[in-house]
C-alpha cells in the first residue's frame, strides 16, 4: 500500500476522512426561522421539559463519542493522545460507512482517569455512548467500570469487549472444528492487558473456566504482586489451581492458545506439546506470535490470526458497527458479558458450516452488520 | 411557522439536523487498510513525530466545537444542558450551510467554571476552535478568559465577541446617516449580561469612551457592589463620570440608546429625551425594548433590532460563520478587540451608502460570508 496514497485520504483536499453533513438547506428566513430562532426555542423548551426528547430532536439522540488518550495506539504504543486521532477517526468512518451510526473521533488529554471520568461525564449530554479505544491497561479497566457507574449511556471499549466477542465467536466455531466441547477447553491467555484480560474474562463469563494467564512478566497467580489486581481477580478466578513457571511450562496440554501479545513469541516445538488438534489464535498485530506457516508445519488443526493476509482474521470490525447500531436501536444502556455472549452467538452462528479455516466471517460479509445488530436487538427482548 | 413544521425538521427520520458524512466508501479490504489498520498506523507515527500535523491529516484541523451548558438560552433562561442543545445544533447546521465550516454541538453539565475549563482543555485536542454559546454572565466571563489562556485554539462567544461585532458595524453606519462622530457618540448600553456587557467593552476598545452602562438593579458604578466586578470594571474604563439614579434619568442627551435586556422598557417619552437624531438598537428578543412603530413616532432617527420583521436586523449570523471560516484560514488562534473592530469594518463598508432603513447587510446578503472571512484574513497579514 502506497504511503502517499494514505496520506492523501486523510490529508487531501479537507483535513480528515469525515465532516459534518447538514441534513437541511437553509437559503430563506422562513428556513432560518425554522432550523435556528425563533423556531429552535419551540424545541428547546420542548426538552425543557421533557429532558429525555433530546435523543428525538438533536444528534445527542445518534452520535457516538469515540475517545482515546492515546496511551495504546496500534503496536505503537503511547503516541500522545493526538496520534490516537487518526485511528478513531478511521472507526467513525467504518461506523458510517458500514453500519449508518454517526460517530465523532474525541482525544483526550493524558491526565488522571478521575479526570477523565469527569471529563467525559460532563460531555456525556450530548452523546448517545460512548466507545473508548487505545487506552492502555489497567488504566482502561478503571475508566470503564467508573465511566459506566458515572454515565447512563453505553459504555463500550472496543479494545476489551470488541476484541473478547470476536474471540469467543471464533473459538465457538473452532471447536466444533476440533469435535470437542466449548466449557472444557484448556485455554492459555497469553498477553493479559487491556484485550486478553477482557477476553479471559468474557470466555469465563461464558462458562470456560480453565483458563491459565500468562503475561510478559510469566503466568499469573492471585497473590504475585508482580501483576495489577485485575489480572489477579482473573486469575483468582479461574478453574486452574496449577502454578506454571513460564509460558513454555504452561503451554502443556492446552487445547487452545490465544495471543493478545506479542509477534514471534510461540514456538513450534511448543505448539507440539499442546493437546491434540490444537486451536492457535495469534492475534499480536501487525506480526502474529507465530508464522501461520510454521504453526501449520507443527501440527495446528485451527489457526486465526489478527491479519488479512491469513484465513480467519479476528478483526474488531466484526462487531463493533452493528453492536452500537443494536443499541442505539433497542436502547440498551449496558454492554454486559451476557449481551457480548449472545452477540458472540450470533455471529459465530453466521458461519453454517465451520472448517478450519473459515471460523470467523469475513469483514466484508454483507451480513454480519445486521447479524450483530439483530443479536442485540433480540437480547433486548 | 408552523410548530410540527419545526418537530419534523429536527426529529424527523433520524434526530438532529446534522449527521457524519464519511468522504470516503470503505468496500474493500485496500480501502479498510487505507482508512483504518494498518494504514492508518502510517497517520499516527506522522503526528506522534510531528503533533502539529494531526491538523492537516485528521477533523482536528477543521471541527468547531460549539459549547454550551444552557444556563442563557434564547429568551428562555436556564433551560438545563439539554434545552441548549437544538440552539448550538442550528448554529452548526448555520456553520456549514453558509460557510462550509464543520462544527458539532456539545453540552457541558453545569459545573463550577474551572471543572468547565478543565474539561473543554482536556478535549480541544480534538478541534480547531472553540464557540461558546448561550452561558449566563457573568460565569461566561471567567470561563472565556480562563479557556483562552488554558488552550491554545481559538475561543469566541457568540452572545459576547458576536453581538459586539454586529451592533459596531450598525453603529458605525448609523453615525454616518445621522451625520455624527462615531468617537464622539454618547451612548446607553441597557442591560449589562454577556452580549451588554461585550459590546460595551468593544466600543471601548473602539475608542468610543462616553459609554453609561444600566442594568436591571439601575445605572452601574466602580464602587456599587450589587453589580458584578466585570461590570464595576467597566464603569470604572467609561469617560461618563455623571452618576445617574435611574434609567429615566440616564437617557437625557443620549445619541445612541443599546438595548440587550428585555422587551417594552423603554418608552417614547425616554426617546424624546435623547440628543437630536437619536439612534435606537433595541434587540432584545424575542420582543424589542419599545416597539419600532413606537420609536418612530417618537422621532427615532435610525432603529435596529434583532428581529427578522423589521430593519436592520442585527443577528449574530452575520458574524460567526464568516468569522471562524477566516480563523480557521489564516491560523489566528485569538479572538482580540483588533479583530473584532477589523470584521466590523469589513461588514460596515459592506452597506456602500448607509440610510436609516439600511445600516447593516441582511443575513443572506450573499456577500456577506465572503467578506467578513476576508476580514479576518487581512487583519492576519
Amino acid at each position: 500500500m502506497a504511503e502517499d496514497e494514505i496520506l492523501k485520504m486523510h490529508g487531501g483536499a479537507e483535513p480528515g476522512v469525515l465532516s459534518m453533513e447538514p441534513r437541511f438547506d437553509v437559503t430563506s428566513k422562513t428556513d432560518l426561522g425554522k432550523a435556528y430562532t425563533p423556531g429552535v426555542a419551540e424545541i428547546a423548551k420542548l426538552i425543557q421539559a421533557h429532558p429525555e426528547a433530546k435523543a428525538k430532536y438533536t444528534m445527542s439522540g445518534k452520535l457516538v463519542a469515540i475517545v482515546t488518550d492515546g496511551t495504546a495506539v496500534l503496536g505503537l504504543g503511547n503516541t500522545g493522545q493526538a496520534g490516537g486521532l487518526p485511528i478513531i477517526e478511521g472507526k467513525a468512518l467504518l461506523y458510517k460507512d458500514l453500519a449508518g451510526v454517526d460517530a465523532v473521533p474525541l482525544a483526550l488529554n493524558q491526565v488522571p482517569v478521575d479526570e477523565l471520568v469527569t471529563t467525559l461525564k460532563n460531555i456525556s449530554t450530548s452523546f448517545a455512548g460512548f466507545h473508548l479505544e487505545d487506552i492502555a491497561a489497567p488504566r482502561c479497566f478503571e475508566l470503564e467500570e467508573k465511566l459506566a457507574d458515572a454515565v447512563d449511556i453505553p459504555v463500550y471499549h472496543d479494545d476489551q469487549e470488541g476484541t473478547a466477542i470476536v474471540v469467543l465467536a471464533a473459538l465457538m466455531n473452532a471447536a466444533k472444528v476440533v469435535g470437542k466441547k466449548l466449557k472444557d477447553l484448556r485455554i492459555l491467555v497469553n498477553g493479559v492487558g487491556a484485550s486478553g484480560y477482557a477476553t479471559a474474562k468474557l470466555l469465563m463469563d461464558a462458562g470456560i473456566m480453565n483458563i491459565t494467564l500468562v503475561d510478559a512478566d510469566g503466568p499469573i497467580t492471585a497473590d504475585d504482586d508482580r501483576f495489577n489486581s485485575y489480572q489477579r481477580a482473573l486469575a483468582k478466578r479461574s478453574a486452574v489451581s496449577e502454578h506454571f513457571t513460564s509460558l513454555d511450562d504452561a503451554i502443556e496440554n492446552q487445547d487452545v492458545f490465544i495471543g493478545l501479545s506479542v509477534g514471534d513469541i510461540l514456538m513450534a516445538d511448543q505448539i507440539k506439546k499442546m493437546a491434540d488438534q490444537p486451536i492457535v489464535f495469534a492475534l499480536a498485530n501487525p506480526r502474529p506470535e507465530i508464522d501461520p506457516q510454521v504453526a501449520h508445519d507443527a501440527g495446528v488443526a485451527v489457526m486465526a490470526t489478527g491479519s488479512s493476509q491469513y484465513p480467519n482474521q479476528v478483526n474488531n470490525v466484526l462487531v463493533f458497527p452493528g453492536l452500537f447500531r443494536g443499541l442505539l436501536r433497542s436502547g440498551i444502556k449496558k454492554v454486559t458479558p451476557e449481551l457480548e455472549v449472545a452477540v458472540a452467538r450470533g455471529l459465530s452462528a453466521l458461519v453454517a458450516q465451520p472448517q478450519a479455516e473459515e471460523i470467523i466471517p469475513g469483514v466484508f460479509n454483507s451480513k454480519v452488520v445486521d447479524t450483530v445488530t439483530q443479536a442485540v436487538i433480540q437480547f433486548a427482548h
